[in-house]
């Protein structure tokens, strides 16, 4: 294998290539990334066995062929090389060595054989459509938040995404919970979708698929298995196992009959949140909200260390009411909202309570109080 | 007490206090800033035992007074405060806290009795003069990579500042050395500094100093005794205990007699050895520099991952050289060079080699070779 190509390109297919592999690695072939070299292109292959990343880029292929080296290695070394820097890279079969050539640079990495490489088997898609990279962006950017980190509940370890009826029809939904909040996120259905198995996306998935979405313009091409999710740009394509499990009914969840409402701006709402919480040990975030007409007060009190207490003015028309909140959670969901207000939707100091942008129901969110 | 300030003034006066206060404290006072008010001015304290700083910022003083509160909480409430806010803090010794109002926020912070804060006892200085702010800033910035972490060689724990004898008479120097690599700094020496006892400034006070080093056109008043340091602007003072040891004789580590001379460009050389040194296993990063006429070649031979190797076109015309080093310090080292070329002056393959900055005199740093 021998090909030329440019540092720009080769940078960017290496760094996300290496980005799904794991740091530290018990399996020595999973440090490293697959290199493959044919006609006018070349692929890098990454993964975790759980996830695979291959990015395609433009090269001047000399010599086909194919070997593994270490990812990181790899991406430090184009990373430093001078911007605008012609890479020539060289596999020697027989030496076990890919050699990196750049300007008067010149790099002997150890290879492992190609044939050692775990290439991710392909499967058969259920469904395959496409969406914009901006809608995907906005439905896993808006519930990832939520998703849970304990490792018992494994299900819950990843963002739901599925087919669901909305009063509009239905919609691609994505919904994401740790038990103690529940972000409810949807999307017109692209055309196409509407037969795609409930996957839950798992969390390191997202954050990889993230990488994917930043170009507004730019079409996804997603497909969905019962097992397996793929996500593809021209360039890259990212395929990954689903959480085999089921995600728990949520719907039960979502109440429908919380009749308080109360409107807040929500920058001035997430600002006082984060002030009157800095009192507080960081054990115990509790906040407490105290609605009377047109009126909250937020407070908290750590006997410790002391109190604080602020005042805003608010929408608020119905019965008084006093509940308490963890305010890291409280500041999550009020820095989702983007374009209006924050309108809260409470029941009593023991139900939880839900929250939306003004009175967009395409995004949800659902709190669960604390006892303050 | 009782005093209202702007919310940037008492920022600015909170986050210099505080930064000297460590964030696990035993001792419960020393997590606390002490805040006096009188007249026109408010003052605040905070100290770690060895280091402490004293801010003044101007308020409107209502009624004078004095408490302690928690430096990092305080710190905390005045940053998320909006800006342009006026704050009022009030203090009520009966009920021991400290009140913060803002607009319709309203803090109430547990509060120490000021008996209890240990000020650190004023001392009798030897030598006291000024030095604008830039010259010490170099004088610290260029010597303090080079200060040891080693807690048993603790005399090597600071930057060594005192006053020396250079070839064009007395100066005002710092020198820092963690035994495998030094760095030695002049400047003109002080009017008025003459006659100060050399003392070693500890690592964390350096750190605290910079921040007073910042405005190019700022004055330092200088103070020095045998156990003390005191740097001041108008607004704050940072007094120091100083390390009580003997630093030791380095100018026996300077080598005289060095004649292979190579210079290159700092910039092009750091990325050098910053690239080759990418191969390597971070425990033993050696780079091995290899001196021909008017050639120099890097290179880094790490068995188990690979290989590297880079020439660079340098002005050198003394007998061929074989050195390593450790890629760190070198680039550490080359990074200190900010307008000439890096001037290296070698012995043999086993002395410590000599760097400067083309010709200056005044920033001569020295690194111990290594086998390769």
């Amino acid at each position: 294998m021998k090909f030329s190509i440019e540092r720009a390109a080769l940078l960017k297919a290496v760094s996300q290539a290496q980005s799904v592999v794991e740091r530290r690695n018990t399996i020595p072939i999973l440090a490293n990334v697959l290199i493959e070299a044919e006609g006018a292109q070349v692929q890098f292959r990454a993964t975790d066995l759980d996830i695979e990343v291959v990015d395609k880029a433009p090269a001047m292929v000399e010599r086909a062929g194919a070997t593994t080296v270490a990812a990181t290695t790899l991406h430090e070394i184009v990373r430093k090389l001078p911007d605008g820097a012609m890479v020539v890279l060289t596999a020697d079969s027989a030496a076990g060595r890919l050699t990196v050539e750049a300007g008067r640079s010149n790099f002997s990495l150890a290879t492992l054989p190609r044939e050692d490489f775990p290439v991710m088997a392909t499967s058969d898609y259920d469904v395959s459509f496409s969406a914009p990279a901006a809608v995907l962006r906005r439905l896993f950017d808006k519930s990832k938040f939520a998703v849970s980190t304990e490792e018992t509940r494994y299900y819950l370890n990843g963002v739901y995404m599925h087919v669901a009826d909305a009063d509009g029809g239905k919609v691609l939904r994505c919904v994401a919970t740790d038990g103690h909040r529940l972000a409810r996120i949807d999307a017109d259905l692209p055309a196409g979708a509407s037969g795609m198995p409930g996957v839950i996306v798992p969390r390191k998935t997202v954050g990889e698929l993230r990488k994917l979405l930043d170009d507004d313009e730019a079409e996804i091409a997603v497909s969905v298995s019962e097992t397996k999710v793929r996500f593809a740009t021209p360039a890259i394509t990212l395929t990954s196992k689903v959480i085999d499990g089921t995600f728990p009914d949520y719907s039960r969840v979502i109440p429908m009959g919380n009749t308080r409402r109360l409107e807040v701006d929500a920058t001035e709402f997430a600002k006082a949140v984060d002030r009157v919480s800095t009192v507080s040990s960081e054990r115990s975030r509790a906040v407490k909200l105290q609605l009377g007409e047109d009126r909250l007060v937020l407070s908290v009190n750590a006997p410790d260390s002391g109190a604080a207490e602020e005042e805003l003015a608010v929408a608020y028309g119905d019965e008084s009411l006093e509940i308490g909140f963890n305010a890291k959670y409280l500041l999550e969901i009020a820095s989702q909202v983007d374009r209006e207000n924050a309108v809260f939707l409470f029941n009593s100091s023991g139900d939880p309570t839900l929250m939306r942008e003004g009175n967009d129901q395409s995004a949800v969110y659902v709190v669960m109080p604390m006892r303050v």
